[in-house]
């Protein structure tokens, strides 16, 4: 795109759009605001805006003390506390890059990312250092580590000294810091992309961005000072889904969940509701954990107004009906990616549609992933990048662009293809959108399964499996077929209470009134459990080589 | 200040904040969205943000074959229609600067605008011509003419030709427009504002100003499509207050005036009421008239959940209170300049302080302007440019830096000083911010009054005396006096019904109860009318020159 100089304006165009002008909103406007963290331990610890800001401000001053430049990159590996939050301000704040590390990624990709992003310190939770021992060995240019503790340190891990104790740090540091100026276009943040194929891919997120996302976010989601958001997305998931930061230009309540694992929910469900939480967000396996523990409850709580933003992949209809009915809480579905620093579209009600549509059309359009928010450009291309209309048929490639989302990855020869000439990001994700705006996903481009020249959509199976009341989890993929190029193979976990009592015909009978017979999968296989990814999404690409010589013979 | 470069993020960075991408948002969610605007005839025209969007693309069409080209000035003399509002997209999104002409400016003042934008051409209203046609001899760089009417055009008016109708040249044009991408920083328009001395001086908004306005004001506002806004503040006036483009960017509902007058505010009551209208804002004066013509209503509306942001002066306490005891309407505090592109301060409520304060002290708060809102600076210095303390007592001017705060003046030798080394705009008004973060300005600087080395507020006196239930109106200044360098001196307009049977022991004995004794005015003056400027403040210049020498002999 060619950029055009028009008349000069007078605005003042030496101020720049920085993150730390965020909390110093929040600071000065709502600095009694609570913000409440569950400890290791399970306590819950409270301080105000004021309190975390004047630790954001010791924060930056240590990292200084530290040794740590302009533009130096600091990895974080940490749980959602209210310490991860002063890192998401006193680390971009200072001047230096937050490279969040997924404790979820292999130990070769965890190094991998540590070395290409040439990361100097590492902020670390007591109970991840074994991670970080771990790929120590690994790591070319680490020349030290914080921890994360209320304890005292232990004598310091071999393979990480020097040591340094987080809180030490930030008491031994001014607690007012004259914040540098960065220039907007100045990384403030790093995520890494594990894609299905090669190296993870790392993203870096300016200043800018993350301003003009938290306030769109904020903006869309329609956070007050009234709200309180319970950060349940890991804040090492691209930023937290921007929720810290959203909930931050608001000037809202905050709650961290602390450490949780989808098996107890309970502390979750209990800070839910004893905080008065109004929104939140995760992907549909922790929103479908949740409410099972919500619908053991006895009193079931009353969740009228609250919201939960739904993403990751598509949310099963019957699960936001479920939260509907037994909570009134609303599932809002909503679609992201790394490459566009989270949020990319909100499945936000109409007036005219709530008056137009009956209830069962209403819940129907809560299944498309909603409308892109302002400030993005987005197409859908076939596959010779031709541009197709959103009359809500037209299926194809879907292209983003615009000030937040990606216009290369760093540092990664090879991985210009994912972006046009006319600076569109490829996202791989296949879909529709309709004549309203409402973007819907038949599937990621390479998870399509190709039967005879014609698509079958892997998700839209998914889904429809998991429907089926035996059914606990899904997932459906294409598998090398001689004749037909792929045929699809169904994977199904049956909740406990099922197990042996479903057979193949009863899930293809169950797909048949939404499939043609044409599509069915060749095969279901009962498992156990369905391979997952770090960031927690079926990993198809584990299933496919599992499975890979399954219809050879056919 | 000092812009650091970081390490380089891997954002798009040709992607600019755009004006027209704000539009193109709100065509492609919120196509359907209803717009209205009363015409000169008093009917109700409706159409969409669909419609709207092909219109401003016709004019940003038809602009290139008149000749305009990037960076064109073009002046508007307009009321509040569905074209102004397509000349608030279709203008700047052409490239060109949208320079605002405010009618109510003096014709010497309107021709040195136009000679100092070097305005190309000029769109006009139909019955504002006269005005156009008075100065036309005087503008020196204006090639042409562009009616805004229903009608076929007359001959063409001596001294206005060439001249074309807006209608004609919108349905010549292609409704397909290729956008340019505007670098950020250019003008989008631009706005003049007259001070108490010398030219009138111009601010030029850039694209990137009023996108981010636009997104702060809607989130602060909370803004969304189920709003419907009402457009009452001049569009001539600073971007109508931002209103435009905020209802925009959440897709909400718009509603025009038209021309109205305040003598009849009926037929704007009716549309308040008959198009739902939840949002509106407007300096006190509008709102008075408006809500003496709700009092006489019967039945009388109920405007729960409708709120208006008042700014331009402060709102007098008994009106606040007036609409929401009569209507249930809320009065939102504003605080907004020219040089920051309408809204600095927003008078919002938080939850703690709800649970603080007693409800009279919950009244008292409202009538301060106001929290800052996110991305901008502020500062209280004394008058040795020292920062003071923000404990809600210590008083000085007030200094704003941020992205769409000025950062000089256009062309405007000898305004320098207006400006900080660091950066912030002298605001000229004088008041204190409490720990809270609330402003309450005392006055403009050059207002205050300055008595036996003391300052006396005068816009506090002002509205102590508009509270009497007998004052229509108020105005006080300070005038020169020999012993004490200043003293305050009265002007007061008393209702029809009250004429004759209040003095000036009457007024002071009221003023008493809140000032002491050496700051009460020494004297009482009753008039008919009080001295307004162009944007409808007091015209304090022209009170002081009327009364110099009243206390000359004192």
């Amino acid at each position: 795109m060619d950029i055009i100089k028009g008349f000069p304006a007078t605005s003042d165009n030496s101020s720049q759009l920085n993150i730390i002008s965020i909390i110093k909103h929040a600071a000065r406007n709502f600095g009694r605001q609570e913000i409440v963290s569950r400890k290791h331990d399970g306590t819950l610890f409270r301080y105000t805006y004021s309190n975390a800001y004047e630790r954001m401000q010791r924060l930056a001053n240590s990292l200084n003390s530290l040794g740590v430049n302009i533009g130096d990159r600091i990895g974080v590996f940490a749980w959602n506390t209210y310490r991860y939050y002063e890192m998401y301000f006193g680390i971009p704040g200072s001047g230096a890059v937050m490279v969040l590390m997924n404790p979820r990624f292999s130990s070769q990709e965890l190094s991998f990312v540590v070395n290409h992003a040439g990361v100097k310190l590492i902020f670390v939770d007591e109970d991840m250092l074994p991670v970080v021992e771990a790929i120590a060995p690994m790591c070319e240019t680490v020349q030290g580590c914080v921890v994360l503790t209320d304890k005292k340190l232990d004598d310091a891990k071999a393979g990480l000294e020097p040591i340094y104790s987080y809180e030490e740090c930030l008491s031994e540091s001014a607690p007012v810091c004259a914040w540098p100026t960065m220039d907007e276009t100045s990384a403030s943040s790093a995520c890494y992309t594990t894609g299905t194929t090669g190296k993870p891919k790392g993203v870096y997120y300016s200043h800018r961005d993350v301003y003009l996302q938290a306030m769109m976010y904020a903006l869309n989601a329609m956070i007050s000072v009234k709200d309180c958001v319970f950060q349940i997305v890991p804040m090492f998931h691209v930023l937290g889904w921007g929720t810290p930061y959203a909930a931050t230009v608001a000037g809202a309540k905050l709650v961290f969940t602390g450490r949780y694992s989808l098996e107890d929910m309970n502390e979750i469900i209990n800070m839910l509701v004893q905080e008065k939480v109004t929104l939140s967000s995760g992907v549909p396996s922790v929103l479908r954990a949740l409410l099972n523990s919500l619908l053991k409850m006895d009193p079931r709580p009353d969740l009228s107004g609250v919201r939960f933003l739904c993403g990751g992949s598509e949310p099963p209809l019957s699960m936001m009906k479920n939260y509907w009915d037994a909570t009134k809480a609303e599932i809002v579905h909503t679609y992201g990616s790394t490459e566009a620093q989270a949020i990319v579209t909100l499945n936000l009600s109409k007036p005219w549609l709530n008056k137009e549509l009956s209830e069962e059309q209403r819940w129907e359009l809560k299944k498309k992933q909603g409308y892109v928010v302002v400030g993005l450009d987005v197409k859908i291309v076939d596959s010779n990048g031709k541009e197709l209309p959103h009359n809500g048929e037209s299926v194809g490639e879907i292209l983003l662009r615009g000030p937040w989302v990606l216009g290369r990855y760093h540092d990664a020869p090879g991985s210009e293809s994912q972006f046009t000439k006319d600076g569109y990001f490829r996202t791989g994700d296949v879909g529709a959108i309709d004549s309203e705006g409402y973007l819907k996903l038949s599937d990621r481009l390479k998870d399509l399964i190709k039967s005879g020249g014609e698509w079958i959509s892997s998700v839209d199976m998914e889904n429809e499996i998991v429907n089926h009341p035996a059914v606990l989890e899904g997932a459906v993929v294409g598998i090398s077929h001689a004749k037909w190029e792929e045929r699809p193979l169904a994977l199904v976990v049956l909740r406990d209470e099922f197990k042996t009592k479903v057979d193949k015909s009863e899930i293809l009978g169950h797909l048949s009134q939404k499939f043609a017979k044409w599509q069915l999968p060749d095969e279901v296989l009962f498992v156990d459990a369905i391979p997952k990814t770090s960031v927690g999404k079926i990993d198809k690409k584990v299933i496919r080589s599992e499975h890979k010589d399954l219809y050879a013979s056919k």
